[in-house]
């Protein structure tokens, strides 16, 4: 992983192990932390359109999204820029711009 | 935002823009699909322990967790070494080591 | 649908039109607060066993789930008997007594 | 819980006992099953408006969430009316009509 993401996951895992917090976050219980963070965030746009969303609390919960993400991407020793790239290629092959240009259309409709 | 995640970021952004899907990508919207995406990595952990999931299917699914919460940090032109580390901060203060040391509680009833 | 749900729906649309709600009630955010109050609902088991849940927060969760899929059932006028009993008509076929017996996995590994 | 409800729950029993698969169904997994339906049910709306998502769709996820909170309502001897009706008592302290009437806010924010 490069520096800065490396860095991040770090600082992650320090703050989880001052607190002696491993012993938890086996990864099924991050998945589920995961997703109840993305819906944390998702409550920001509940009821509202996009631009009634407050920013500060978007910032918080995708934080936090961040963090689970980062932390069951170290549990696997996942590389972030790869798996990344990786998933796009495959999305490049489902989704060839000559079919999927300008439709929100899922791959298995096109 | 570093080198390797704004690189990660451009890249996401060049596959959109390529397949013009910037219409439907809206703030909320792209939390709906961190959200979906979130809960397809939940899956691969359904009816099974920790070490039973795929990790084939989690790198897959991680993946495009990551994919989604980029492009929405971009929209909001959050760094998210910037934010998750202020969370940290904020976390840090609501379990202070004292009090969160070895428990799974949460802040409010620590 | 029967009278212990329709009556229960229609204290929901109660509760909602006096409060003058229905404005806000379209069939995509009902589906949000939906995903929403099911991962409040997750959060009573995170870090935890299924027994060390509180029974009282999943009960409040739980409720909160029902109430939002009873809105969103009756916005689309469906009978929810009929629309689960339909499901598991699908199911069945999908998942053949001689095939499923005793496995968790999904149909398309069967 | 009323007729409909108890016949609904006792026919989703027949059909996982059928397949014996009381085994997979412990409330923390059954919890997870259902955010993986709602969001499943969120899909129907991703990129869309309400409008624009298929009712047949909606259907079949909607009718796989009841299925799952039916379940975990049995697990815990949950009567549905019951606990949506305690619910709704409570909601009704936090959002009284004076304070909520019209306005999308959460009780925190009134």
């Amino acid at each position: 992983m490069d520096g800065a993401m490396q860095h991040l996951t770090d600082q992650l895992k320090q703050f989880r192990d001052e607190r002696d917090w491993a012993q938890f976050h086996n990864p099924k219980d991050l998945a589920l932390a995961l997703s109840i963070e993305a819906n944390e965030l998702l409550e920001a746009y509940l009821w509202k359109s996009s631009e009634q969303a407050d920013p500060a609390k978007v910032k918080e919960e995708l934080a936090d999204v961040f963090a689970f993400a980062l932390l069951l991407a170290d549990h696997y020793d996942f590389d972030v820029s790869e798996i990344v790239l990786d998933k796009m290629a495959q999305n490049a092959a489902k989704y060839p711009v000559a079919k999927a240009k300008g439709t929100a259309k899922k791959y298995t409709e096109l």
